[in-house]
């Protein structure tokens, strides 16, 4: 039966999702061929999105760092026209780097890595396309994982060089004076945050009337708070009408509350779409939504039951971080074989200025769901690393059980956010309580010692100890 | 009977030891006095010793960042003649604060703080001297938490100008052209890291003929190399025989393999000694060792069973970290006090360049142990984070139990190292395995990815699984 297959299993991209799938099934022995269009190995986040994304951003923190220093204050360039590959001239050597360091994680597991874009003709067949040939490959099963592409809204005329998605960004060619960001997603909130940074005079518009509704809303707050420090803008509630070209030259966005705003160049991060239109997932009997992202049983199973889906493709969350959960998770499903261990709470990170993390229910949530809980909180000032640092806002807070002293949440921002946030998830994963925070040892100084700061806090709030079982 | 003492407890010393021990008794209800002298609140660490270096580190970090990146690189301003005050203008405001919030927290907390010199007049009472006034204090228990100062050898002839100790490094008003440091220890080898990272030619000394040698062997072989590539010439198995002033003005020190180095000034980091010549501990019947360290019974016990020791006058491990550690579990065995949770692990860290962290044993006492272990081992570089860092040199080592999976130990040099110990402590103190980095979301990118790279590595190591009870 399997003979008449050219592979078990053929996973279609090789970005996170796609990888760390191929990978795990190849470790369980089967013969797996991943496709990907030779300029797109590792996906498409590490070419246009993330790297970029992050080397830009670990950049301007340079800058900054440079800046916040007395020595070298006097010397910081100005910003003002500083081309966008001289902040960015390791790109495409970190690319090359991660690129190769799939294939050859891929080929040393044994996955067939074929170059070409790949279509299905039938629901066991695809036909892969490339500049030297076609061929078409039987797979017994499949693993979808194109990723996402950024959403271009009809009313905004773009025009690659000043109307601009999130992946165009290197075509402005210089950082410039003035910009709009249309859309305060993740990408559209992290890159308002650099630019401004930069000195770029920034506004940041956003149609909903809340910014980053799955966040907690005090660590909201202290962004929005340090976005006001660096000069950005917001205008939420607002949808942007049209965009035209006003007569000195810049691009005058009319929203829809009358106001008219005027920047050199506009950059549009208003959600993305399932990369999925030359994939003929109909023929596969593939369900999409109107967006593009693929259809599943939640379990990652499309309508078709030997088609799995993961990472961007299925839309939520759409991070790197979990799409490679999402790619093992997928494949054991689809083979039906057990996990060894399951974790109950995924984190999040925004490389925002300051850095945002979290993992488990906001306080909203916990309100919603009438679960009682008591909050302790610890500034990054109040560590040694913190003041150093000259990280003012950082602040780390721990969501508990006043009964048991249970972690319901972690929410952080500051410096480092993305790390730390790991110390607590593992408490909170292997069933410690605030209790570990108080009597462990913590590095002095590291802003690790936030967690006990904060667990003293929040347990001088609570009268009794935990009712012990 | 407690009304004929002034105070419950008396604690002598204010740094982390003091400090923490004070603010517990106070919590449990004791009337509780705090000694020090008015320009040490918050004790000698934050004066002289942990807030000078970590401030130096930062800036010269600062200086290296920029220095990576090719917009500052041409800025990048000599270090040559460069004041010191320059590289640590923040130092007084920073020692403020921390200083600051010592006498806020022990203010809060019902501490009463006394200005002043201790010394006991019995085993019951201390004579506290002031520049304004001297009282007789009685205090039915005591936490003697005095710290330590830098060892003086004899044959080294210190003149707080050229030839300094660890706490007279602001004498030296410029950063010299040539550096000897004596003694490899963790604070020896911080500083000649430091220097060399400044552009200084650096020699370390060392009369032992291994590195720290409580550090795993593989890790000290990373910061050998690294030492290297800042230039730093190590000599070890060696001894200083004598330093004196050669015709061109700088210092000559005369090694005991008849070398003879010569450089500006001479840094002296051989060893502590107990802070405790002035507290007439004979008088209450507290015993030390040849070096000033108070001798305990391994809880902090000394020879008057109401009087307990904690932090850097105790010797081991002497670190801040631990210090604080030592000052609540003192207090608690002084009380009879249960701990509501005792850690196995004491993590470590060494500020050098790169960063080095660890916790639990080394392959090498695994080995003494006949322990059967297994190794994983990632890269920095191997993840995002460690690339757009340039962390070349950068290593996560998780050490393991081949049957269960269990963490022996975690070892890691690197930018960040002493913060991401912290993940997997908290997985070895909660019990988790390798398989919580396998299964686990890590926010990408960061650093805390090296854990699941780490656990791959490792378990491929291992054929089988665990075995499960």
């Amino acid at each position: 039966m399997s003979s008449s297959y050219d592979f078990d299993l053929i996973v279609i991209g090789t970005g996170p999702a796609g990888c760390s799938a191929a990978l795990e099934a190849a470790r369980l022995g089967l013969r797996v061929a991943a496709i990907e269009r030779k300029e797109c190995i590792a996906g498409v986040s590490i070419h246009k999105g993330t790297i970029t994304s992050k080397l830009l951003r670990r950049t301007i923190l340079n800058l900054q760092c440079a800046r916040q220093n007395p020595l070298l204050r006097q010397l910081f360039p100005s910003t003002k026209n500083m081309r966008m590959t001289d902040l960015l001239s390791e790109v495409e050597s970190v690319i090359a780097q991660e690129s190769q360091s799939v294939t050859w994680k891929l080929g040393r597991s044994g996955v067939t890595l074929i170059n070409g874009l790949a279509t299905f003709v039938d629901s066991h067949t695809i036909l892969v396309t490339s500049d030297f040939d076609t061929q078409y490959l039987r797979g017994k099963m499949f693993l979808i994982a194109p990723g996402s592409i950024p959403h271009k809204p009809d009313t905004i005329p773009f025009d690659s060089e000043t109307i601009l998605d999130s992946e165009e960004l290197m075509q402005m060619n210089t950082v410039p004076a003035s910009l709009i960001v249309v859309g305060g997603g993740i990408i559209g909130t992290e890159y308002a945050n650099m630019f401004a940074a930069l000195g770029v005079k920034t506004t940041l518009i956003d149609r909903h009337n809340e910014l980053l509704p799955f966040v907690d809303r005090e660590i909201v707050g202290i962004l929005l708070q340090a976005m006001g420090d660096l000069g950005v803008t917001i205008r939420l509630g607002v949808n942007v009408d049209s965009v035209h070209k006003n007569p000195e030259g810049h691009n005058e966005a009319r929203l829809s509350n009358e106001e008219s705003l005027s920047a050199q160049i506009v950059l549009v991060c208003s959600g993305r779409r399932g990369n999925t239109k030359r994939l003929n997932l109909d023929r596969a009997g593939v369900e999409m939504d109107e967006h593009g992202f693929i259809k599943h049983d939640g379990s990652f199973k499309t309508h078709a039951s030997h088609i799995y889906a993961a990472g961007d493709v299925v839309a939520f969350p759409a991070l790197a971080s979990t799409a490679m959960k999402q790619g093992r998770q997928a494949l054991h499903h689809l083979l039906g074989v057990q996990e060894t261990y399951n974790i109950q709470h995924i984190p999040y990170a925004l490389y925002t200025i300051p850095e945002v993390s979290m993992v488990g229910a906001t306080e909203e949530e916990l309100v919603r769901d009438h679960i009682p809980y008591q909050v302790g909180r610890a500034k990054f000032y109040d560590t040694l690393t913190g003041e150093i640092r000259q990280d003012s806002r950082g602040m780390l807070k721990l969501v508990f059980r006043p009964d048991t002293f249970e972690l319901l949440s972690i929410h952080a921002i500051g410096s480092s956010a993305a790390e730390i946030i790991h110390v607590g998830h593992a408490v909170m994963e292997l069933g410690g309580t605030l209790e570990y925070f108080k009597e462990t040892v913590f590095n002095y100084p590291t802003l690790a010692e936030c967690y006990r700061t904060a667990a003293l806090n929040g347990l001088r709030k609570v009268t009794s100890g935990p009712a012990r079982g």
